[in-house]
């Protein structure tokens, strides 16, 4: 059973700029940031806590986060690799928090130097933090599971590692686990057969979105098969920014643009203007003057007579 | 119910260089054609019979048929317009001659200056012809419904006109008749809408193909729709070759290696070796210099692990 509605959640401004060797400005980040928000999205990515030496990209991410908060009907996400980031995150007013747990343990060592075991022990340090506040100031907490459909360098990862990683985040405290295909590998029945085989151990309530990248072009199709599963959020990002940093000359995140217009050629609500992200691309475009952006509805335009136009609909 | 094996259609040779300025070259052709069907490809459209003053690029459809049917277990279709092209496809032994029918009949008019009756009248008397020769000797018909998933002059045509126009062609005397997504307007749930009130009229049998374009990205999520919905032909280009006359920047088909990916991903056989189609691009683009190629998976690669080569298998 599809849902009528979806959540778009925008990670341009993190897993994209991230990926990016330019450093947007946080004038041009906020700028962007509120094209998208005006656009209709209503759960953006804005940054990540992670060491200013490591990622220069996100330095401004305390900043991002504050400004955001002023945005209305704004769902301010972040990423956080540790307790310190979430700590950062909470002192500025996030509303979720993601921490990503590689599947692939080869991954996450080399990665992150964490093991499986210290990540989850992170989990539960973030987890024990926010229930320590007042409910009202708790953000939503998320672990996504990257490498989830397999990893550059251990390939398919056994379904035993990726459901205990699934429990053990939901143990720890989490509030949900995300699918993250990172690399491209997922295929429309690998999606399905994953989603139903994580929700059989962790609860359908516990798996509501999925993370899903274009690298080999299937990028949509996936989302169509998630979707086919009940799936209700999925992260893009405007213009696919970021591009694939394994693959060179592949492209990264579904390209939001395109997500969105499929979900509403299907009569699936978004909530999302389309003509509005073309705005939104183009301070992109101005603001990174050097990176591609992909996406084929921003080439083509719109199909004759297609009219969708929530946020019109809405102010209209 | 989707089927575990599927039948990919090239149609690179005809859709392809159709769209294309430049004009390939007989010799180079043959040498493509001929590394398509070594990869495994058991059905290629290599051209189509209109008058070489329209379109150049095909003045050598009936050398091309002639020496593609040298080449073993495959099935060499052309394109026709009308009972003079299915005629000289006959002559030189097509094994299927495909007759396109706008169902927009504004388009239909303005394209190849017939209304919707003549069209179905040329079809009965392709029909006829074929019905008065010798059984094997007796090319495969299909009627295909271009534009039905909307029209750049009309946008959405409404079902009623569709549904006559496939049972009418039915009737003529068809094989069987295809959907066409000239536009890209079609999104998944249209697609699969469409290819059941189509099978309600003509019956499931008699609708077995589509013909996808991937102008606004959706090409593969579209594929995935007609295939859960039964469909077991998919036409695709190499390198999504041809582009989009009516939206510049735009890609055209969509690229028969994402699509090859995707189904063997899904453990759906279409028998080609991904690699073998990896060759053929190089002679492709050697042999059209200028032209974009499309595609994600010739840019990122197999994944790691990734085992499909049903050609090697066969021949090992």
């Amino acid at each position: 059973m599809s849902a009528n509605e979806v959540c778009i959640s925008e990670v341009g401004p993190r897993d994209g700029l991230q990926n990016c060797t330019t450093i947007m400005s946080t004038a041009d980040k906020v700028r962007w940031i509120s094209a998208l928000a005006k656009a209709g999205l209503s759960e953006i990515e804005v940054g990540s806590f992670v060491s200013p030496k490591l990622l220069p990209q996100m330095a401004d991410t305390a900043e991002i986060v504050a400004s955001s908060r002023e945005l209305e009907n704004l769902e301010v996400a972040v990423l956080v690799p540790n307790l310190k980031g979430a700590q950062l995150a909470i002192e500025v007013g996030a509303d979720k928090i993601t921490l990503p747990l590689s599947v692939s343990e080869t991954h996450s060592v080399r990665n992150i130097r964490r093991t499986h075991e210290q990540v989850i022990e992170e989990a539960r340090n973030i987890a024990d933090l926010i229930s320590s506040l007042p409910a009202e100031k708790r953000p939503h907490f998320e672990g996504s599971l990257s490498t989830a459909f397999g990893c550059t360098l251990e390939g398919m990862i056994p379904d035993r590692v990726i459901l205990r990683c699934a429990e053990q985040l939901m143990e720890a405290g989490c509030d949900e686990v995300g699918l993250s295909d990172t690399t491209g590998y997922g295929d429309p029945r690998s999606i399905k057969r994953l989603i139903r085989s994580v929700r059989g151990v962790v609860g359908a309530d516990a798996v509501k979105g999925v993370h899903l990248h274009n690298t080999r072009g299937l990028g949509l199709a996936n989302a169509l098969a998630a979707l086919e599963e009940g799936i209700t959020t999925f992260d893009s990002s405007l213009g696919g920014l970021g591009g694939c940093p394994t693959a060179p000359g592949a492209s990264g995140n579904i390209v939001t643009e395109d997500l969105v217009f499929m979900f509403e050629s299907m009569g699936i609500k978004t909530g999302i203007s389309i003509d509005a992200l073309f705005e939104a691309r183009k301070i992109l475009a101005e603001a990174l003057p050097g990176e591609e952006l992909y996406g084929f509805v921003p080439n083509a335009g719109l199909p004759l007579g297609f009219a969708s136009d929530p946020v019109a609909e809405v102010t209209a």
